[in-house]
């Protein structure tokens, strides 16, 4: 029997049987490993961290794509770091109804072409719509030379696994500086930002340490997955304020998903306000900063 | 090293480091293994499964209780099934402003001991409570037998690991028949409900069945629990119809917490909309009955 | 981390760490998965069992094959049966000064072909041998229609894991009774023959049963093969009488190495007459039959 | 489930099922763990290290003892280091026909009692016994004071898992120069001596360092200990000349065994010569010194 072990918490592990090996290889940015388990069917994994399976990928990139969307009212234009899979381009394009351009940055051309091959139903209509421009190429460079201002930025990196990494300069504050350049007035920043338990929030922190620095809000929210053993974080970031209160949410907020014809297949559009009612002990851990 | 090891999800298992082991055996009714994990601090293992952790049973035993508590307005007579520990009547006695008498039935007297001595926080204020009377009798004895009449009633009972074993009858409609015969009019009853990943609901199903049949009106409800990698579910009953809306929520509901002096330091008020925020991906998985 | 995790002994379990995946498929007849392991190489599983490893499939092969060999005083034609890595014809061929034909039949055309192709130095010097014919058929088909006498038959099959199977049928004695007539007067056969560990010899029972059946004399043998984690245990089975004991190995046998210019690099000439020293304790749980 | 996890091979580790704990405690020396497994029955584990098993205590105590007692025509004095669960100084005493004095020396006095508490098969016959005589203080110091002289030495101690650590100091020369006065002429010293698996021998190497610094002849040895999951080292040590041949083994050495009424239930007399034949590609390991 055939197992993906991935530690957690320090002094845990969460093991998950192998059923088939799908793909398996190595690009000139990362190694992937793509299996089918018994719970959550296909599963990505990239340096030996679990990116998404198929069982509840919509939960993690509704998650991940939707609060900042609708927080914006008109994010005309969209850009996203990473996303390799082309779920999150999936998720922007939903907002068809205002967005006009959506820019995936990715540097990892042949993962993406590995997804496209092994993983189809995560980019499935994203690949291919006209208002999508993919560019494989180091965001850095992107950021230098586009003429485009965003309203939207998501940021679907994956984690880092060592503060003192090059990887890590993508969470900095430096980085997030220059990100800065090309946005519109009234921009809305999310990513992804680590798993929220109750130990270890190491990786939360650090990503809300960098926006921070940079951007006058910020505001940390979560949602179960399933196959991720747990709660996962995301950080939204904008130098104007927004308000994630449940009064806002509940009335301007949900409306917007009406207008723009948007179902959560994953997250319910009902279950949206809890997204942003992170345990209180939990976030008690990031919040100490 | 000694590990405690948990299958999950059928084709995963989720492996707990153990520091030290702090007690193990068994009682008349069941088998017992206390220890340390780095993770998650001191660990209560029945039968082979986790019952909470010291790092967030207040995250369960909040969730498990607050929602029911509240949602009543006048909680005097609380019945706890179970919950030998002694933090569900640490949570139930917080609503001393209202409760006048608690009592806690469970079956295993020598688990009730051993749990007051090795784990003496999760009961911290409970025992020795004037408005605790503690029984140790099988419940159905006790609801034969007993002469007052319950506002609330909390299921702190083990999981079900075999539903045709007698453990299994304690979430049956005929149980629940009889429990009614002690419950006062609008009465609400609150239980835990077995993972609620995305895979295998059959726990959650299985006691909303039972209580479907024989209440009203039925709600879920979740939260994560870090310790049980996962979202932990409950489900609320209760013949007279409650509303965990919104709405209601904001307003109401909360500011109860306020009058009663109780500050959730685990879920955090603010947060304890979310409880009612299942995702709707997990929703339709045990809602389909 | 990517494990192969295989149980031992009903309640314990050998984990293997897995570097990198090197081929995994399935063919008509089985599942296949190679592997690097850090400890122990090149790994290959059929259907979620260790065959052998590069660490030491010689000490595996050598065991296999030598004795039978060498008891035989003339062993000019010799089949094998299995033996799809080619590691069995590669030993069976160091006795090139005495056999005249070594015919291996295995039933798996493709399996052979992925084991040339990422596991070569297992039948280095075997494949394309002037003496060796291969035979990709059914070892029952093979027996009715071949016109060869042999004078070794080396079983190089894989592990029954279920009794009542059809592979079991390769170990019955009415197939050694149809294997006998194609044997010369005086011919041996050996055959691997399961773990032998203190707990379950269950493999190795029944090997011995089918033998004994059909067979006028019997004789167990063993040697740890480190990458098994355990003893793992052989059959020699003839109708003439062959002497295992301490003086004949000491003597006559030994020097046929020497004669046939044989040196063994993994058991070593000199510890060969270990293989027949299987600790008492052990021998008693498969010779109680 | 409990699960006691083993890491071996650097890459691979060996899990065993725990089905009861037995004890569990620190003495001033050691941490200690007592549990029953389904397959090996009751296990001894000393600072993560499994010592023995129930299973096959016998195979390992044997081996290590037997070959000293068997080749010293007559082992009147026998001194034990360590050796704590007493199965040493069990089948030091079968040797009763010539033993006159054995001499158990073990630090961890808390740590005999409960060997003999919870595991008293290990002991049997020995604690008690007349000519036994235990000592709970450090070697060293006994070394310096005792006015014994010993004609056969047996090493029980414990695994060194760190060779900079201080107990890596009973493993070297300098100890066993000390050691060496109380020593009789012709006396033979046998050591438990660590793994001997194909990869990594770096205990049993280092042990062979320490003994051959000091001693004129020293010689390997091995047997398969199931429930240790592979082949396990000792090492013979003395000043005088000892054959281990072949020749030697099969007469004038077994004989003995049969003078002093001695059945090796475990090895089995018949088997005793395959203790002395290490494959080669695992004596190539440690003995290119």
């Amino acid at each position: 029997m055939i197992n993906y072990e991935q530690p957690s918490n320090a002094s845990d592990k969460v093991v998950r049987g192998i059923e088939r090996i799908v793909a398996t290889g190595k690009t000139p940015y990362q190694d992937y490993f793509f299996f089918e388990n018994r719970a959550n069917g296909l599963c990505i994994a990239i340096n030996g961290d679990i990116q998404s399976c198929q069982s509840d990928e919509n939960i993690y990139h509704e998650a991940l794509v939707h609060p900042a969307m609708i927080l914006h009212p008109a994010p005309r234009n969209v850009l996203i770091m990473g996303g390799g899979e082309g779920a999150t381009a999936r998720e922007v394009l939903k907002h068809d109804a205002v967005v006009e351009k959506c820019v995936m940055v990715d540097i990892d051309e042949e993962f993406v072409e590995v997804c496209r091959r092994y993983a189809p139903t995560w980019g499935e209509g994203a690949f291919g719509h006209e208002k999508l421009d993919v560019h494989y190429m180091d965001i850095n460079e992107y950021i230098k030379t586009c003429d485009l201002k965003f309203d939207v930025v998501i940021g679907d990196l994956v984690d880092v696994e060592d503060w003192e990494s090059f990887l890590a300069n993508l969470y900095s504050d430096e980085f997030y500086a220059n990100l800065k350049k090309i946005l519109n007035p009234g921009a809305i920043l999310a990513t992804q930002a680590g798993a929220l338990n109750s130990v270890d929030v190491t990786n939360h922190r650090n990503v809300r340490r960098g926006l921070g620095a940079v951007f006058g809000h910020i505001e940390s929210y979560g949602i179960v997955v399933p196959s991720f053993y747990g709660l996962w974080g995301y950080v939204l970031a904008s130098d104007t304020p927004f308000d994630v209160g449940y009064e806002t949410l509940s009335t301007r907020i949900l409306s917007r998903f009406e207008e723009r014809g948007i179902e959560l297949d994953a997250i319910g559009n009902d279950a949206f306000h809890a997204l942003f009612g992170i345990p209180l002990s939990i976030r008690k851990k990031f919040e100490g900063e």
